[in-house]
């Protein structure tokens, strides 16, 4: 294997099967290809705003940028942090933040906090979010940041917040821009359309992970999910392909968990709206249910939505929140959603019970047997 | 609804469509019946042998007797306890007195801890509960119970134990007596042999719960196997179909989950030996995991044995032992096995990760893969 650091690929000759770019010490080079990869990631979002570039604002990608923000809050002193966007990652670090008590202020643009969750659901984050004392301001659009006080001014279009710290949180797009250069398909979300053995639209060339689409099992689309276990997969299917196998991936069904203080949060599949797009009579329903039986004590409420297809009475996706025996009880629907099963066959699984784990009827079983009197 | 309280029925006419008894008062009474349920469910084993009558010697089906040892315990002073049996019922039980701060000795006739469960998994959990101080006896054989001391001499083939209360947890039989005299057809471990409908022999007469079998969905087979949600559903079905409704069930797939201790001991489908009884070739692979991402601390570790079909690429059950993340991880298999899934198929499943709930590759996506490599 021939590792060539600080070399940046900057254009891919796909007829003369070349790539050439700049070594770090600003030489160019170019090299042959059989098979190419693109497995170049994401990058996250930042607004183009004044003020953006002040060294007290930070992106969290990768572990250079977590060690940077670690430094920052030491030497920096910080005791109010403001993080733009209510994502994962940012919701994360409010944990993180609160956890070296720093007062956490969390905005975004747009009006609706977690649109993905159901709404009952996503109050129950905002109830948890402000039980930790951490404060939300959607609809909160970024105008500037100054420098101000002994830290920063951010000014929104509703309103101004002086703090020390500013984690920009926002979302990643994928790094397709080289690929499109050389006249390679992109999916949704502009990332290098790939087909199930990991192919761009040239045969020779491959892209895996964070810069490329993939299928959802749900719906047979093509989709842009930016997650761990699909990008190291595709990884391994691509070092299969290129050494002879003949490997091909299913897709994803759309499952992510995240843990945000005291609660986990959990979703596979689709959201009524995903499934109203994608041509589904999405019927749902949600319920409380515990995470253990009756009698046992240390029982806490879980909340699970759950959709199911009218035509077909298939099941279409699930949430669920609470805290505990959340985030390890969305991998049955999971695998449910690949073999594309019915919402009144799942409702007949074997689930695991004993009381420290679970009612005799698990919470998902009970849910399934509420939305099929629905359907 | 006329509920006949203290009706023991001892008769099933099924020419006459009658049933029969006595009171609780020894009057006779009898009474017709276009549809009939068994739903009475099974009996704890006792081993006929002298001194099993003391007041001292309990056994444990339902919450009288559950309230019975409480008060006994309370009331004797009990310092020391042995308990004979060692499946889930003994080891829960060994838990709530060692609680209680009592000594406990688990007696067994048989010589293999756990027989059902790989021997590396037993070992683990042999291992917790000796770091509990509780002492296992496998292969001792009970002879005799006999007064002595301030409590009772327990005598066994290969020694003595003196102690102060004594649990017998050697399982269940299904009380199917009246429906075998009546005529109706018995299946495994004499169980009331019943269709998917939950319909007898006589396709007037239902059997739901512990006194009925059921078919395992991963063999074909009749099986027995007395567990909660299993008798909940069947009864369930029992009422839609005596209403009008054509509810048919589809059967377990052998999911069992138990704590014992800080361990999580769970299963689905088949064992080894089980699956080779089948007809199957299983293949098996045994690993250990972590419950969560390498970073994160407070991770545990998590043994898996995984089998699979040789000859049709299947997967054919699950086991798994760890402090923390075994017991809902198995409904994710358990789906799996309803399905019948093959391995691979089962490898490329989209299953959550997030660092406090999982390594990337999920242990029960890292134990296919390394089942695959030997399949």
């Amino acid at each position: 294997v021939d590792l060539r650091l600080g070399h940046r690929v900057d254009h891919v000759d796909r007829l003369a099967k070349k790539v050439s770019g700049e070594t770090s010490h600003g030489k160019h080079f170019s090299c042959d290809y059989r098979h190419l990869l693109f497995a170049n990631g994401a990058s996250p979002l930042v607004p183009h705003i004044p003020g953006i570039d002040y060294p007290g604002v930070k992106v969290l990608k990768n572990l250079f940028h977590g060690r940077e923000i670690k430094e920052y809050l030491k030497t920096s002193g910080t005791g109010k942090a403001l993080i733009l966007g209510m994502g994962y990652i940012a919701l994360e670090m409010a944990e993180a933040l609160r956890a070296r008590d720093i007062d956490v202020v969390l905005v975004k643009p747009r009006p609706k906090f977690l649109p993905w969750l159901h709404e009952q659901l996503a109050s129950t984050v905002w109830q948890e979010l402000e039980a930790q004392r951490v404060d939300l301001f959607p609809g909160y659009a970024l105008k500037a940041i100054e420098k101000g006080g002994k830290g920063y001014k951010v000014i929104c279009d509703q309103g101004e917040f002086e703090v020390d710290f500013i984690l920009v949180a926002i979302g990643v797009e994928p790094n397709s821009q080289i690929a499109a250069q050389a006249g390679l398909e992109l999916g949704p979300c502009q990332a290098i359309s790939v087909d199930r053995t990991l192919r761009t639209s040239d045969p020779d060339i491959f892209a895996a992970g964070d810069c490329a689409d993939t299928y959802h099992v749900v719906t047979g689309d093509k989709t842009w999910i930016p997650l761990a276990l699909r990008a190291n997969r595709a990884g391994w299917a691509v070092a299969d392909n290129v050494t002879g196998a003949d490997v091909s991936l299913p897709g994803i069904v759309g499952t992510a968990v995240f843990k945000v203080f005291d609660l986990e949060v959990a979703k596979t599949g689709l959201n009524s709206k995903e499934a109203s797009e994608a041509g589904f009579e999405p019927q749902s329903v949600v319920i409380e249910s515990r995470s253990r039986a009756h009698a046992h004590p240390g029982s806490q409420t879980i909340q699970i939505h759950m959709l199911g297809d009218q035509k077909t009475g298939k099941l279409l996706g699930v949430q669920m929140v609470g805290k505990e025996g959340v985030a390890h009880r969305i991998n049955a629907p999971a695998v449910a959603l690949h073999q594309q099963m019915t919402v009144e066959d799942f409702s007949q699984t074997d689930l695991a019970y004993a009381p420290p784990f679970s009612p005799v009827w698990d919470p998902l079983l009970t849910t399934a047997n509420q939305l099929l009197k629905r359907m």
